[in-house]
C-alpha cells in the first residue's frame, strides 16, 4: 500500500484562532494525522502584513501576503480572517478549485452561507463551520446530523461570553452594566468597543445560522430581531433575582405553526433551567427536539484554544472524507418554511411598574391587560414606601405587537407613575 | 436527473426503541427522505414472534421472524434487539452484504465493537452507534468527529438514568436505596430486576465505549472498574449534602502520562459542578479537552422517543453515504495507549469515621494517613453525642490500592469505632 499523499491546508488568517489552529498543525500533527489517515501539512498562512509582530512559534517562510496564491495549492482551506470580503470570494476560489473548506465566519455564513454551501455542493467539497457558533461546543454537527432525525421545535442560545460574563457579574456584584463592561475589557473578555456583543450583533448571526440548521430552512441575518443588554440594569438583574430568574441575552430560534423565527434579546431565565447554571464567559445551547427532548450543550465560546478545537475537528472531518473518499452534509432547506416577521414572536412577559398606592391601581392596570387580550399569569406588589409601591406582572404568553400596545396603554394610566421594566420570559 | 431509488431499511427488534423508530419511518418519513436525498422505507421488522401482542401503529405484514432474510434485502439495518447473539451475527452478516449498520447495542459494542468495524471496514460501509450511549445526547458523533481535532483528557458521564433517579430521590426526600429502587420501578424508570443498572453493569459498558472513542484505544468492558450504587445509604446523601456535594453514579475515562482507564462508581461531586444540577433520570456527559477545556453534553438518557432520535439520526447519516457516497469515519484506535489496570486509578476521597470523643484521635487517625502517603486536604469532626463523633476527612489525590491499605489500617486504631463510608471525589 502506497502512502497516501500529503494534504495540504492553507489558513487565511494568523489571529488568535489562527495562531492556535497553525501550532497544533506545526507541532503536534502526529495526532491529527493518524485520525485522518494520511500527514497533513501547512501549505502557508494568509495574513495582511508578513512583517507584523506576531508569537514567535510561526515561522516566518510560512506567511504569505498573497492568500489567492496559497488557496489555489491547498487541499482544505480554513478562513479565520472573519469579515465578509475578502473571506468569500477566497473561500468561494478555494472551492471553486476543488478544495475542502472550513470556516469559523458567523457573519458570512449568516450573511451568505447559502452562495457557500451552493458553490460547495456543486463542486462536491465538503464545507464546515463547527466554530461559528457556540466555539468549542459542538453544535452545529450534531444538528446537522445528530439531530437530523428527529424534529427540533426551540434553540435558546447562551452564545456570547461577552453578555454572559456581563450580565452574570451584574448578578453576583450588584454591578451596573457600564461598570461590568468596563471589567469585562479590563480583563480580555470584551473588546475595546464592545458594540457587536453588547448589541447582539454577534448573537444574532449565531441565531440565524442556528435557526437554519435547526429548521432546514434559510434565515438570514437580517430577518433575525435583535436586541441587545443595552438596556438592562442593576434593579432588572437585582428584580429578576427576587423573582426567581436570572437575565440572560439569549439567541432563539423557533419553530411554530406558522413559520419559523429567530431573534435575539435579554430574557428572564427561570433559576431551575439547565440555562440559568451557564456562568461567566461560558456558553450553552438548548434544544428542544420532539423525539429527544431537552438537550444542552455547554462549554466554552470563545478564545483561541477553545476554538481552535472546533476548527481541527473540522478539518479533520475534511481531510477524511478527502482520504476516504465522500463528503460532509451538504446544506438542508429543503424544508423552506416562511420566515416570519420580526414581531411575529409569542413570548410571556415581566412587566415592572412603579404604582400609586392607592386602591383601584392594580384593577386598573388588570383591566387594560384584559382588554388587550394579555392575561396575568402572576402578579405580586411590595409594601409601598413614599405613597409608591412596585407591582410585578407576569403575563401569559402574548404576541410582542400586543404586548407593545397595552405597555402604552398602561403608561397612560393615573395610578401608573413609571414602567420600570418589560423582559421577556423564556425557558 | 432520475429519481434516486429508494433506501431500505431493515429494522431487527420492535420494543420501545424499535417501535418508535418505526412509526418514524412508517408515518412521518418524508422529511427524513428529504434530508437523508432518496425515500426511505421500511424493508421489515424482525421479531421472535410476529403474533406477540404490540402497538397497533406497526402492520402486521412488515413482521417477520426470518431476520437473516430481512438483513439481505436492506441497505441499513438498525439492530435494536440487544444482547449480543443473534444481534452480533446479523450485524456482521448485513456488513458483509454490504449494508450500512446502525446499532443500539451498549453491550455488544463494548465488547465486540473492534470485530464490528473492522468488518465494517473492510465492507466500506458506515456502522453507527450513537444511541448506545446516553440516549437521546448526541456525544458519539461529537466524540469521534467534532473532537477528532482535540487530545481529550477525562470523560465524566452520568450515563444511567435509572441509578441518577434513585440518587436524587434519595437526596431530595431523604429515602434509603430500596425504597427508591422500589419507587422507580413503580414509575418504570428501573426494570423488575434492577441490578444491571443499580450493580453499575449498564453504564460500565458506557464507560467501556466512552474511554474507547475518546482515547483512540480499545477499552473493552472488562477493563472497567466497576462499582453500583448498591453500597450508598441514606446516611452517605445527606452527609454529602452537609459538606456540599451531591452523590452521583459515575462513569468515568480517564488518561494519564501512564495510559488510559475507564471505571464506574458511585462519586461526591462538588454541587457547583455542572454534574451536580443533572437531577431526575436525565444524564450527562462531561468532557475534558486540552483546547476545548470542559464541555457537556445533557438530555434524555433513555425511552423509546428520546433514543429513537439518536437511532434516525444515525439512519440518516448512513442514507446520505448512500446517496451521496462516502462513509462515516472508521474506529479510530491508531493510539493503542496502555489500558490500565483497575487499581491504577488515582483519585480524592473522602473517609467518614465514627471515633471516639477522646484526646488524640484525630491525630492517630492523621498519623495513619501520612504513614501511608495520603495527604489530607480538608477535615472536619462534629460535637460527640454519646462519647464518639463523626470524622470526615477528604484526602489528596491518592491510588486507589493505598488508599484501600489506610482505610484497613485506619480501621485498626483504638479511637476508630467504625469506617462509615469511603467515597470517591470528582470533578
Amino acid at each position: 500500500m502506497t502512502e497516501p499523499r500529503p494534504l495540504r491546508v492553507a489558513l487565511l488568517g494568523c489571529g488568535v484562532v489562527g495562531t492556535q489552529v497553525a501550532k497544533t498543525l506545526l507541532y503536534d500533527q502526529e495526532d491529527l494525522s493518524a485520525r485522518v489517515g494520511a500527514p497533513l501539512e501547512i501549505a502557508g498562512i494568509a495574513v495582511r502584513n508578513v512583517d507584523a509582530p506576531r508569537d514567535i512559534a510561526i515561522p516566518r517562510d510560512l506567511l504569505t501576503e498573497d492568500a489567492e496564491a496559497l488557496v489555489d495549492q491547498a487541499d482544505v482551506v480554513v478562513e479565520l480572517m472573519g469579515g465578509l470580503e475578502p473571506a468569500r470570494s477566497l473561500l468561494l476560489r478555494a472551492i471553486d478549485g476543488g478544495a475542502a473548506v472550513v470556516t469559523a465566519n458567523k457573519a458570512l455564513l449568516a450573511d451568505d452561507g447559502p452562495s457557500l454551501y451552493e458553490a460547495a455542493d456543486a463542486a462536491g467539497v465538503d464545507i464546515h463551520g463547527e466554530a461559528a457558533v457556540a466555539g468549542a461546543i459542538p453544535i452545529v454537527r450534531p444538528l446537522r446530523e445528530s439531530l437530523a432525525g428527529d424534529d427540533i421545535t426551540r434553540v435558546l442560545g447562551i452564545v456570547n461570553g461577552t453578555t454572559n460574563y456581563v450580565l452574570d457579574q451584574m448578578s453576583s456584584h450588584g454591578l451596573e452594566l457600564d461598570v461590568a463592561v468596563k471589567q469585562a475589557q479590563e480583563l480580555g473578555y470584551a473588546e475595546a468597543d464592545p458594540t457587536a456583543d453588547v448589541e447582539g450583533y454577534d448573537a444574532a448571526a449565531k441565531a440565524a445560522i442556528l435557526a437554519s440548521l435547526a429548521f432546514h430552512t434559510r434565515v438570514r441575518m437580517k430577518d433575525v430581531a435583535c436586541e441587545g443588554i443595552s438596556g438592562v440594569t442593576a434593579e432588572d438583574v437585582e428584580w429578576a433575582d427576587r423573582t426567581g430568574y436570572c437575565v440572560k441575552l439569549l439567541a432563539i430560534a423557533e419553530r411554530t405553526s406558522e413559520g419559523v423565527s429567530a431573534r435575539v434579546h435579554p430574557a428572564l431565565v427561570p433559576k431551575d433551567h439547565p440555562l440559568a447554571n451557564v456562568r461567566g464567559a461560558f456558553n450553552a445551547v438548548f434544544v428542544e427536539a420532539d423525539a429527544a427532548g431537552p438537550l444542552m450543550f455547554y462549554g466554552q465560546g470563545a478564545g483561541g484554544r477553545p476554538t481552535s478545537s472546533a476548527v481541527l475537528g473540522d478539518i479533520v472531518s475534511a481531510g477524511r472524507h478527502r482520504v476516504l473518499g465522500g463528503k460532509g452534509p451538504q446544506e438542508s432547506t429543503y424544508a423552506a418554511l416562511p420566515v416570519l416577521p420580526q414581531d411575529a414572536a409569542v413570548t410571556r412577559y415581566q412587566v415592572r411598574l412603579e404604582v400609586a398606592d392607592r386602591p383601584g391601581g392594580l384593577a386598573e392596570v388588570a383591566g387594560v391587560l384584559g382588554d388587550h387580550g394579555v392575561s396575568i399569569e402572576t402578579v405580586s406588589q411590595t409594601a409601598a414606601t413614599s405613597g409608591s409601591a412596585t407591582l410585578v406582572l407576569t403575563t401569559h404568553s402574548a404576541r410582542e405587537a400586543s404586548l407593545a400596545a397595552t405597555v402604552a396603554a398602561v403608561d397612560g394610566l393615573e395610578s401608573v407613575r413609571r414602567i420600570m421594566s418589560v423582559l421577556r420570559v423564556e425557558g
